[in-house]
């Protein structure tokens, strides 16, 4: 009797501890133009451990450029979709901190949350995801207690407080603040099209650590024009409008299929239009950049 | 019954769970000038883990500059009073590693604790904390097993190892090793204070990410001016009591307040008295630098 | 009894809390030369937590300079042995993405684990731990779902995935696929030898934020020389077989042991012969670098 005792209970534990630590799974990551050098982002994660110390708190990345609003938004767009549904994400690139923007939690419609001023920050995210609710942070209760003095550190102490108390559920949702109509601030940019057999489409971003070029053009629209690997592309990169490059790149399953320091094409890990240079690179090599006023245009050039 | 045994035992599950989760509520927050490129603060963490995985381990920031103890001095200042009473600091900005300096542990008024050498690192946290108690790290037990041999990675095998082990609550406060006198090593620098209609103070630190310019004159001081949001201040700046920039900054509640690369003065997120270009670099633009040896001077220029 | 009963489950839940606990101390540390500054490493991590949320996940660094091989290799060395037995370490630095190298999981004679291509990144870990057993990852069961199509970021679906599975126990070691031959893939390098009284070893790297060099010497070798501290060293440091600079070190217990500015041999961290200037940069001064390519004589020039 006592042995089935021991397992019936046994068994309970495990089935409680299991559903508890389900619940725990609460997790908080961080985007900012802080960079790594001072405090700001600690002092951000100890905000929200003192919220709850069983937040889990990751990092997206504190490198954006300073106030570079179109960079958030590409990060955001890129990594949100590998995590798991309820997470929250806190993004505080804020140029206009202290001015009439908003500050806004957007639920999309998989369940992720974004903590951030509306900016133009949610522009990607906000079209890739679809916007299931957007909410304006009640800043009369969402905000940290003794910071009613302090002026310019939203980010600790509304963005990432709020966010905090959401992930740990100590608010709802509902509890953010009043709905605001379902759409965001936008910025302006090239969309993904196919106009008479030439691809146009903005340059998202650059991948800094190798320097390879990465459209918003998608496998899907790039099949529009059969391209099988070896044949060749002809792409032009424009900024603001005006020529500043052009080349043509194999189209390649592989960088090795090219040779060292030649430039290629390819999907990049979000299935999106690339370029390279094999192990080289490419945009300081050509003097390419990104954000919303670069765009490429790209065409069939040879059969293999 | 079964039901009736069944609710109680969840309660008490719930219950012991909930305890649990709270006695691994032990948090580590690591510092240091090792940068983030080699493996130095990854061997700290798997150290730390080693003691105890329950831990959750943060980092405040590992890009202080080589040496910099000032730097090392203002980063805790600015960070640890916004993490939970019993979080534990390592601190490991060494310049004098193999020398007399002493290895201790601070206990703070407010209950952080950090754990340093005692080179001038605590002379800010000492200050706007208070002194708890100090007490020197007996490496005779709190040292990493096999690392006897080893005379230059105190980081790893004391600091690391003896923060997480007291973190973890593998030892007390009182086992870390032998009270010292309730005093810290003191780095000097101009204090905060009005005389004669004229401010004086330090520049802590520069928000390097922004070039921002933050001193130690608090709110409270600064309002002995009563200043109001559009009046002009007249700012000094001196390295090693030499003059070495002089402008007229308005007082602005927001950068915005100021049109586009024009000098403001404001409160930074600590509520100290700061000066910045809206949307531009007021340290790079004026050369203006950081740290015990620089110091500026304030008077009210004149009203709105 | 009621009280009998309460403290007989409480014991209960008080074991069953902590062999659940230990039973989720699944770590992995993360290893690439992606940079801190794009959404890459997030993306690894989101995918890591989309596995289970009850990982810790951790870093060893993500600045390895790109492709650099030989550079986590030695990261891996120096860092794997400070983590407990079952850490699970994903290294992707990877030039031949798509090529045929192999994808594989190595487990060490001291139960740590490496995912990784094996093209070089384990030369040096698998000599120091031992080879208990490789696997080559079978992708057709151990690639995240839905990533078929991408041919590029194996990192975040392929190793990321696998690592988080195997630390998580939704795959046993066998189950990441087919056991390898016990070799792996080795980039070459002067060994650390003893000829004539003469050493000779490969610069392993440098301690980059402070310039010091360090060599795979180690103390065991160097004390066939019975050097004692203050005894003087002559180094030759060797690129390619080419003399590049030519200097005496005293060998010293302290960096203090020698004025600022001076060079001083010592052990470094993991007891390797080490150079370094006190409070200086040894390897900017004379154009020291590391690598495979890099290697260094040393002999007992004088004694004190």
């Amino acid at each position: 009797m006592k042995i089935v005792l021991f397992r019936f209970i046994s068994s309970l534990v495990l089935v409680a501890a299991t559903s508890i630590a389900f619940a725990q799974n609460k997790i908080v990551v961080f985007q900012s133009d802080f960079g790594l050098k001072d405090g700001a982002v600690s002092a951000m994660k100890g905000v929200a451990t003192s919220v709850s110390p069983h937040l889990k708190l990751y990092d997206l990345t504190h490198e954006i450029p300073a106030y570079n609003i179109w960079e958030a938004a590409y990060r955001l767009e890129q990594t949100v979709p590998y995590w798991p549904a309820g997470t929250v994400f806190v993004s505080v690139i804020d140029p206009g901190v202290g001015t009439s923007r908003k500050s806004v939690v957007l639920k999309t419609n998989n369940g992720h949350f974004v903590v951030t001023p509306d900016n133009g920050t949610l522009t990607l995210i906000a079209a890739s995801e679809g916007i299931a609710a957007i909410r304006e942070i009640n800043e009369a209760v969402n905000r940290r207690k003794s910071s009613q003095r302090s002026y310019t550190f939203h980010g600790r102490d509304v963005y990432a407080y709020t966010g905090a108390r959401l992930a740990a559920g100590v608010i709802t949702f509902e509890e953010v603040g009043p709905l605001l109509p379902n759409e965001v601030v936008k910025i302006p940019y090239q969309a993904a099209v196919l106009e008479n057999g030439k691809l146009k489409g903005n340059i998202s971003v650059l991948d800094v650590q190798y320097g390879n070029v990465w459209t918003n053009i998608s496998a899907e629209l790039l099949n529009q024009l059969h391209p099988q690997y070896g044949d060749l592309l002809q792409v032009t990169f424009f900024h603001n409008g005006k020529k500043v490059y052009q080349t043509v790149a194999p189209y390649s399953e592989t960088f090795g299929a090219v040779p060292e320091g030649k430039p290629l094409s390819y999907l990049n890990s979000l299935m999106q239009l690339s370029f390279a240079l094999n192990q080289g690179n490419f945009a300081a090599a050509y003097h390419i950049g990104s954000g919303s006023e670069w765009s490429v245009e790209v065409t069939l050039f040879a059969k293999k």
